[in-house]
């Protein structure tokens, strides 16, 4: 085994690279942009001369690489083939044969991006000392990523960890990003969050510092920290739905440890005064004692996760 | 390896006992009481001996014998610990170290009831071919199991797959055998069935069969299959309830496959006509091609999936 790993996370609009020890020490870290043209036939290519490169600077040859991880934005099954990822242009083939051979056959392993997050964060963040949980993040929408004894759990297609569809409202008006409604997100995400508020404000002429500015995830919360009645409403409800959502996923899987990263825990330990309560009122007691951490790895979760899956 | 195999299924009044090859073909089946008295020290040993006198009538060596496992009824890791089992008075210790002492070291493998139930549905009854599956048992209560990669989800406490515990309705006055509200076990049970029932025949003078007789699981399904008006209404809920909590299970798992067993079972697949459709309905895209089969083994799936255990 080599005592270097590479940890890729390909975005959308850029390929993070982080350049790892075995023990998951950060020795370098990079961007390269996606390029997304003939339907993302460049990426990988770029990935390994990107890889190749940074071996040359540092003078690495290729028996000091364990391996290269890396985590994409689509459904990875456990063998590392992508099924489909409409917005890098990829259809369906093995990410871990095509960058290996790229890669003069060094061992590469791939996993989703939310997954590889949460394998990151269990490494070498929020969930250090775990060996089975799940991150969720709460960002622009809901993700998830589930860990049990140390592995991703990849799911008969790749979609596991899809805590941010899980029905939780009935008889919701709006439509989810999925096409359903009263999926977890639109109540959970940063723009769920912006969404209760604003059914709140609609609702009555209660005060609240939120009728002076924008209505955001941050905003609620701020406005939670100075004990604004209104929005502390907002977080029960949030909080209620989220506990709901993680309930159903612990009666499940059962895990040590839920993570919660994304913008949203920005918010930081109080989120866990409104989410707390309600999980420990609708879990299983078996699930009860369940830890909830916040994410520490921020965007560096998918580095070190992908670095992880080389380990793993 | 040895050609045989043998799996125990240890319930609260009967050890059910199976010897296998190890190809799954059942060799005998047989039965003993469970003696609980003296906080069920007596269990152990009870099928150590029987284990050993059919190995005696059989002339089968230790050499012969692949392993024994054994299913029971409460949490156990992935390690074969038992954490408590208060029905059997038993508390926390090895099963696995325990039983294989008593077998002079055979190799044992233990697995809570309701996992190792799904084990045997997946190597031989309804869900032969899947390798990811979860096994949901609609008896007095609502059971479940959740296979991964063809082994058992035991996650941290051994408190997987309780699906009949998913939080599904807000307000319920009544208990659940739980001490929580709202649980899934309170509508697609057997109970729960008949439950559903009541109330609706409570809520107005429609007319029904139902009203002549007594109200059940079965007596409801066969009135849907003759056409009753009122009871389709009330399988139409139990369809909608139980869909939601399998959706939400598969947006964390993933599986291939849903295997319905326990007593609500016998009504066959007409259960799929108000499952799927409202399955669909909850579930994220990524697991809406689950499919759903019938459990096949009925109490023998626990010798079964207790054999396996040993060879998974």
């Amino acid at each position: 085994m080599g005592k270097y790993v590479f940890g890729v996370d390909l975005g959308g609009t850029t390929v993070k690279m982080g350049l790892f020890d075995t023990d998951g020490n950060v020795q370098d870290k990079w961007e390269i942009p996606t390029r997304k043209q003939d339907a993302g036939k460049l990426i990988l290519p770029d990935i390994a001369e990107a890889i190749k490169n940074k071996m040359a600077e540092k003078n690495i040859e290729a028996s000091d690489v364990t391996g290269v991880g890396i985590g994409v934005p689509g459904p990875v099954d456990g063998a590392g083939m992508i099924y489909k990822a409409p917005n890098l242009g990829w259809g369906v083939f093995s990410i871990k044969d095509t960058l290996s051979e790229l890669l003069g056959g060094m061992i590469v392993e791939a996993g989703n991006d939310a997954n590889v997050a949460a394998l990151g964060e269990m490494w070498r963040g929020g969930g250090k000392g775990y060996s089975s949980l799940v991150m969720v993040t709460l960002g622009t929408g809901v993700g998830g990523g589930i860990i049990i004894n140390g592995k991703i759990l990849t799911g008969s297609t790749g979609a596991t960890g899809e805590i941010g569809h899980i029905h939780i409202v009935d008889g919701e008006p709006e439509t989810c990003g999925c096409g359903k409604h009263g999926c977890l997100e639109m109540y959970a995400s940063a723009t769920g969050i912006a969404r209760l508020a604003n059914r709140r404000l609609a609702k009555d002429d209660a005060p609240t510092v939120l009728r002076n500015g924008d209505i955001s995830a941050k905003s609620v919360f701020d406005a939670v920290k100075n004990g604004d009645k209104v929005a502390i409403e907002i977080a029960e409800q949030f909080g209620d739905y989220l506990a709901k959502g993680l309930a159903s996923v612990a009666a499940a899987v059962n895990p040590e440890a839920f993570v919660i990263g994304g913008g949203v825990s920005k918010a930081g330990p109080v989120l866990f005064d409104y989410i707390v309560k309600y999980y420990r009122e609708y879990v299983f007691h078996g699930s009860a004692d369940a830890k909830f951490t916040l994410a520490e790895l921020g965007n560096d979760a998918g580095i070190y996760g992908a670095a992880k899956l080389v380990l793993s």
